[in-house]
């Protein structure tokens, strides 16, 4: 059978395919900092010129940014839209890491083999089991298994700021019968999850100003009305003792969760004590009366990401400070809509403010939350085949996070997305001493030859 | 009247006495920056040379820290020790400054005339216009008019670390009848005040423990504990919505006003709208049934000083955080235990953490509030003269700040202190541009004049 071979060739040549991996890692291509921008167009030429290895027409594509990597190959069946990105976040806090972030090495460790190195896994190892599933098909058979293009972006990790300017300026050549995207995990670090809903996301900035400079403590302090006080409680009010959300019409739009897909997370059996477990805690701080797994799938949330305010560095300043500051985001589901949660948001936080105290807000962005059509035979497709790999079978899974790129595939290209992806809970993404293990890579190229497989055969 | 030529003389001296400020000002003596340890040394010894010049006996005497500066002269009646500190605040923001800090300037204002720059008024210029009246005073009589110690500290802005064992290791040399501490101001910038109540000081620093790392808000988003959340509750309730403080047993010891400082208070018929309204603000914050020159001068207070947690750089980073930080502080007055109100403090976080959550405190430092005994006759013979010098009969008043030294002075030398200045609201102290009146320096060094006058002939 054509597959095995397929999955034998990629069997033989991982120590090869891990070694490419470690030349791509080696490159600092960290998007948001200015001065890496060099080696952001050289993981761009490094990926095209890789893709010209195994005889796709690939090239870079200049934006305001960094470049895009854009490759096409023909082939019969569906065609499909690959997408991956090849920055990384930046790497400080460097002492915390155990090696250079860019000094990729293979490490032995207690749960296997795994790659270390910023951007092992998010998300040049992910989009590299791509790369080398299409590379083995190709050796093996001379030709794709189907029509295929390859889009790599270098800002994923700083906003992407061309991608939406790109994709309208590219309809044509970009859109596809369906968009792969790798750049998830498994569920639990083992059970293949293909994702059908995402979270929204909705971020603000807010400075509260009571006094207009700052005050010492001993001659205003009792009198004079301290920011962080209004701050905290405001903050403090953002949540009732059941973990419910207190703006105002903040949960208009979120749906119930489907009888089918309530039955299906039921039977994933998520061990949240685990999950929890992994980072020190124990007890699930979201609504009181949903499970884990709504909390982090299904669930709106309210976060303060960075508080700030006064003096805080060493030693002690009895200052009575002018302004303080929070930055907010909030993770939306179902219809929720991010302009107008904007808005009421911002009507509660100026319903609370004592006199003399003013706010001013900051807008950080605002994506809907995203809900996959499963109706494209990819999905059945890929769920049938992922149990053989894996010893699990898929799940068509929610995600918290936010991946705004399947949303504009949608709204600008008009293209469902698939999204699929091997990396496991302990991968420390955007921390010190990212990893990847050689288990997701190999397997997880593996994976695609299978699911490639069954899109062209199947799809 | 042996009293009008010594003023007369100061009136006419007073251009050169400016120049000896301006150059004092010019040397950058930042106590808490160990770069300009030299140039602290330096002040010290542009004072002994001050001093020598009007023969008074002065050296510096060195410390683990700063040098201290000591002087003693001579003289017929009471023994009295001056006490100021020669060392100045950091400068930054720097970019604040209208002028180098170091450059003091003359300026005209639409309030008249200023000196402007670092130290200006805290505490170099203070300090200078006891030196001043000093020097005319033995220039007109070739003696001083009592006996006097000069004691001057270069570490009153970096927490004063060599000053207690200074004083225990030199009681005797620097015991006098009366200490004199010239580092306040004048009340609502036109009455001079003697303080008479400090309130003490109590900080602590804490640390709130979620997860055992930094998360990523859309993995853990809506199930793990934010610390940023635990501590804004915490803080959020550290006041009633009448402003009392919360933590229990706290106003243990909290002294009713007296009557007859209430109601010389009353008749100091304090402005706050003026007050509030000169940084912005209008309404009294804390306790609401307590008058604003309470809330300033008698009552206790809880101050957040400083906060922060998660990212607070530009742009957005969705980290559901580790730790999360406040620095808090509170005033105190009466008999309140410092070591009692951190205990209950602490105790009193803790019973509000939730499960999976841990706090840790670190402590900054203790002073109980002090009382000046105004038995010493100085304080009357003061009382009684400086209201010819300002138009405004002086006022026992009390200070929201924070002297420890007067404190010091009272148990380790047994010395009772009396505390004027001349200092105005507006010198922006420890802030950019730090000014001190020109009439504060001259009626301030005349002020010193009529003071030693009385307290030489009544005391």
């Amino acid at each position: 059978m054509s597959l095995d071979a397929v999955l034998t060739r990629i069997d033989d040549d991982l120590p090869n395919a891990i070694e490419r991996l470690l030349d791509l890692l080696r490159i600092p291509s960290i998007s948001t900092d200015p001065t890496y921008k060099p080696q952001c167009s050289k993981a761009a030429e490094w990926l095209v010129d890789d893709l010209k290895s195994i005889g796709i027409a690939a090239e870079t594509r200049e934006t305001p940014g960094h470049p895009m990597v854009v490759g096409h190959v023909e082939g019969d069946g569906p065609h499909v839209l690959f997408y991956g990105h090849y920055d990384v976040q930046p790497v400080d806090p460097l002492e915390l890491w155990d090696n250079d972030p860019f000094d990729p090495q293979i490490e032995e460790t207690a749960k296997g083999q795994v790659i270390r190195g910023r951007g092992s896994s998010d998300d040049k190892g992910q989009l590299m089991t791509f790369v080398e599933a299409c590379r083995a098909w190709k050796a093996e058979f001379g030709k794709m298994p189907c029509r295929i293009t390859f889009f790599f972006e270098g800002e994923e990790e700083s906003g992407s700021p061309s991608l939406v300017p790109f994709l309208e300026q590219n309809k044509d050549e970009l859109k596809a019968d369906i968009a792969l995207i790798c750049d998830t995990g498994l569920f639990e670090s083992r059970v293949p999850a293909i994702i059908t809903q995402l979270r929204g996301l909705l971020g603000e900035e807010l400075t509260i100003t009571a006094a207009n400079k700052d005050l010492h403590s001993g001659m205003y302090g009792g009198v004079a009305m301290n920011p962080i006080r209004v701050l905290s409680g405001i903050l403090a009010n953002l949540h009732d003792e059941n973990g419910r959300i207190q703006v105002p019409n903040f949960y208009d739009g979120v749906p119930e969760l489907p009888a089918d897909i309530a039955e299906q997370w039921r039977a994933l059996d998520f061990d949240h004590s685990a999950f929890l477990g992994d980072v020190g805690l124990s007890e699930p701080a979201g609504e009181q009366d949903r499970s884990p797994i709504e909390m982090i799938w299904s669930r709106p949330t309210a976060e303060v990401n960075g508080i700030w305010g006064g003096y805080f560095g060493d030693g002690f300043k009895t200052v009575l400070p002018s302004k303080a500051h929070a930055k907010v985001s909030f993770r939306l589901v179902g219809q929720q809509d991010p302009h107008k949660i904007r808005e009421d948001f911002r009507a509660w936080v100026q319903s609370q403010l004592p006199k003399d105290v003013e706010v001013e807000f900051s807008d950080h962005g605002a994506s809907s939350a995203g809900h996959m059509s499963t109706a494209h035979p990819a999905f059945e497709a890929a769920r049938s085949v992922l149990g053989a790999e894996w010893g699990h079978e898929a799940a068509f899974a929610g995600c918290g996070g936010s991946i705004p790129v399947a949303g504009y595939f949608e709204t600008i290209l008009g293209m469902d997305s698939m999204l699929v992806g091997w990396g496991k809970d302990d991968d420390q993404l955007h921390s010190p001493n990212e990893k990847y293990d050689v288990e997701s890579f190999h397997k997880g190229i593996r994976s695609w030859a299978r699911v490639l497989d069954a899109i062209s055969t199947k799809a």
